[in-house]
């Protein structure tokens, strides 16, 4: 029923038209920033921007500036029909997809500098990854000023360095963070997904294992972080799953590393399932 | 007679209610920011904002991570109370002046990591300068959005930062540059001037020599820019000023060095008049 309504923008001064038109009828505005290849994680955040905003956009970019030379931009899945297809059936009311130059003219230069907590984990093993991340959507709040901006916690690091981002700039907008989705055998949902063989899909579901794991020992009153950890590679390993960026626990705040789970706390994990990347997470119960 | 009318905020909430409440009422809004210590330059500013705005904000904040640690942010002058006085005179809507940890509580970490622009001249003697101005400004801007920010051209590298982070980070907000506003013998206003001793205060008079004869020059046809530099540098050398950061002449826009004058292009000074440091600058008529 939603199929008239909904707007696909691919300027920025028609996004704007469109936002503005939105907060002149004193709509409140969610926004959902993806990069396509949507799954139901994606869905799931346009379903809670559709019930708690009067008014829906969502965002179709694969940005460039976070994925290193080494990394999979140029193969990154999209499937924009399948995506629109969905997105109209849940009654979104703008689609913001933007061709590269439209946000990354030539002489483009102006970057965010990530927050502390861009450091660790990810920050180690992508180092450039959360500069190109905040700089984007630093770009698409201001290209469209929305009430709330929905983010899954699948990319746990990313929603703090967001967070920590929103509240260093000063800017106004509210950040929702919501649940991973799984597939019914645990896997996280992933646009990554579709990269893995038969064979490495099943190894997969050693992440969502090993994260599970880690919170039933720290719920059953482990505080050892060195311990969980070791539970977590051993699942890992057991499942074939060998090249592990890292596995570990960390303050849920900070990401620092922690010996002792005696505060808020995550356990994240990022490996490599044949040649594909995959992460998970978990918060661990606070004692 | 807008005595009674104008606002001091010293939190970000009070002052985003404060703006929120002029948003409602669609106000085009005009922001001054300033680091107070006010003179007729700033002035002229709040004037502009005044002329073309329903509602004008000024701040006053001494932005700490503009400075070097060698630098004066502990000794710059603090002269609130005039400066309060000159707003309110001028019908100023909004001041807002707000405590350090107000802008940079203990755990602040992320910055603007400023465009290209920002790498010569000032960039190569400040070398953190504009990374605080880039972030002080973008935060200003997220607190009190405005329709229009105005600033002097007097740090002309300051104002093609800030345009060209605007465009980067698509930021809705109209940048307007004020002329520089000079004392009658030509001295650029600047809250530093205070410092100067009166022999200094006489000698300082040739920056504005320098950079005024380079404009006649190349009004009067010079297109070689050495020529016109080493114009400059024997100006303030034959004024006793020594100790030259830089004096040349570059691309108005890019801040790249130029050979030949043969497009938009601006004459620029740093250097030190005592243990002062004074800038100033003039466009060069375009051919």
């Amino acid at each position: 029923m939603s199929e008239e309504t909904i707007h696909i923008a691919r300027t920025r001064s028609e996004v704007q038209r469109c936002i503005r038109s939105a907060r002149a009828e004193s709509k409140r505005i969610g926004l959902v920033p993806t990069m396509g290849a949507l799954h139901e994680g994606h869905l799931s955040l346009v379903r809670a921007a559709k019930r708690c905003c009067d008014f829906t956009a969502v965002t179709i970019f694969v940005n460039p500036t976070q994925f290193s030379p080494t990394e999979d931009f140029s193969k990154y899945p999209r499937t924009i029909d399948e995506d629109l297809k969905a997105l109209r059936e849940l009654g979104v009311d703008l689609v913001f997809m933007p061709e590269r130059e439209e946000l990354y003219p030539d002489r483009f230069s102006t970057y965010v500098l990530p927050p502390a907590v861009s450091d660790p984990l990810e920050g180690q093993f992508r180092p450039e990854h959360f500069r190109g991340v905040a700089t984007i959507v630093l770009k698409l709040f201001n290209l469209l000023p929305a009430d709330v901006a929905f983010f899954g916690q699948k990319d746990y690091q990313q929603c703090q360095v967001i967070r920590h981002m929103v509240e260093d700039l000063n800017i106004p907008v509210e950040i929702q963070v919501c649940p991973i989705v799984r597939e019914p055998d645990g896997l996280a949902m992933s646009s990554r997904n579709r990269y893995l063989s038969p064979e490495d899909r099943v190894r997969a579901v050693a992440l969502s294992e090993a994260v599970s794991e880690a919170a039933r020992l720290v719920q059953a009153g482990m505080t050892d972080s060195a311990a969980v950890t070791k539970c977590m590679h051993d699942i890992l390993h057991r499942a074939g799953v060998t090249k592990i960026d890292y596995a570990t626990v960390a303050d849920a705040c900070t990401l620092k590393p922690i010996d002792q789970i005696d505060r808020p706390a995550v356990a994240l994990i990022a490996v490599y399932v044949g040649a594909t990347r995959l992460i998970d997470n978990t918060l661990l119960p606070a004692k």
